[in-house]
């Protein structure tokens, strides 16, 4: 039987709330057993790029990453974010590990093509998650903390999204452990009904995913995000639960299966 | 018998310079064996810290770190510095893995009290680096590559100076390894002639340090550093070699022994 690894990803604006990130590393690290966080960026990496008088581009709501860019983003998530959260962690006893797929070559990645006439700059897409060195590291005891940065095995640092981190390295580890993966958001769960925050959907399979889309009860944003959870689940992690960061004990909002 | 260790202290200002950077990097990627690289923050953090606004406090040449000052360098050693090398070193075959002091609780510091009615601010005074988790993850085939960041176990980053990091780590690591440590700066060596650069004092001993104190000839700035060189021989470190950047294979500089 594989020991059960729980990955818990969460947005960067959560570290730039005092009361938020206490609680959520209070509760991260009263998960029983081996675990991994993955965090966001944040605003932060906006408001540096502005304060330093860098233009965030932003194109169908996705940030364009010049090499200025690249340079904040290096120093807001993988110095800025990640370091902040680590520091807090070893102080309430979880043994943490700051981690950029550079490092141990964790996550290799391949710059984006210019899609549809839209070149996204230094922009990653994940190749490969180095699952053998990970799991060194957490069988030593470690949790890591992973930032939303990836290689390219040329010397260059890329851009990632942290629920593509979050998925791949789930996959990735989900041949040696038992995974369950929580990706924290604003809401509950799941709503059936976007004004009412207590409608969380309980259980989504790939055929309730299905309807819901063509009931308009899943749109937008949520899609992704629920097709690479469902996409996790088929490539064998265990389960994926959507919730609020305030309540990974696990006790409310959507699990996919 | 031990196995060697080489443990090699740069600059931060050699990140700046493209030429320099690649040229240290394939040095240091061909030093057989283990081996650790520690790394400096360079002016990178005074030019972020003034165009955020932030002005940089220096009394006695030791910058003030502010809590906003402790924001940049950790955006810029713990990010932009350190993850520049780790990417850089992963492309010409090196498994580096890039640290702080907090990451899996690597370097204990406190932090300075006030001196002669200087507070320093968030600037930490080293009290433990955490040599079994260094050696676990050495052995386990990495290269550390660290930078001048140390945390107190309370949630703190520290600022910390690099050489002490360099310094501090040779020690703990000289109870488990043979260890030969490089502090590169700007010379050859230790000079006779500060005019002229080919004069290079190959040995210093305890007691030569004390007769070049007395004639003149070491003065400023060399004098902690070789203190802090005598004191890491007189700890257990094997050899400590103050030489270029450009002079890592270890056929030039000043050995202290």
């Amino acid at each position: 039987m594989k020991e059960k690894l729980t990955i818990v990803k969460v947005g960067g604006a959560v570290v730039e709330d005092e009361a938020q990130l206490a609680r959520l590393l209070q509760d991260f690290s009263a998960i029983k057993g081996r675990k991994v966080l993955v965090h966001g960026g944040g605003r932060r990496a906006t408001k540096v790029a502005a304060a330093l008088g860098i233009e965030s581009k932003m194109v169908n709501g996705r940030r364009i990453t010049d090499r200025e860019m690249l340079e904040v983003v290096t120093m807001v998530y993988g110095g800025l974010v990640n370091k902040t959260i680590v520091a807090r962690l070893q102080a309430i006893g979880v043994n943490a590990l700051g981690l950029t797929g550079a490092d141990f070559n964790a996550i290799r990645s391949h710059r984006r093509p210019i899609q549809n006439g839209v070149d996204y700059g230094f922009v990653g897409d994940v190749d490969q998650v180095n699952a053998n060195g990970l799991s060194t590291l957490i069988e030593a005891g470690l949790t890591p903390v992973m930032a939303p940065l990836t290689h390219d095995g040329e010397g260059n640092i890329l851009n990632t999204n942290a629920d593509t981190i979050a998925g791949e390295t789930a996959k990735a580890l989900a041949v040696k452990y038992d995974v369950t993966l929580m990706y924290c958001f604003e809401k509950k769960g799941v709503l059936s009904n976007p004004d009412d925050d207590d409608s969380v959907i309980p259980v989504i399979t790939r055929q309730d995913f299905i309807r819901y889309v063509a009931d308009g009860i899943v749109a937008g944003g949520m899609i992704p995000k629920l097709e690479n959870a469902l996409v996790a689940i088929e490539a064998g992690v265990s389960s994926v639960i959507i919730t609020q960061a305030t309540a990974i004990d696990g006790l409310q909002g959507t699990v996919i299966r």
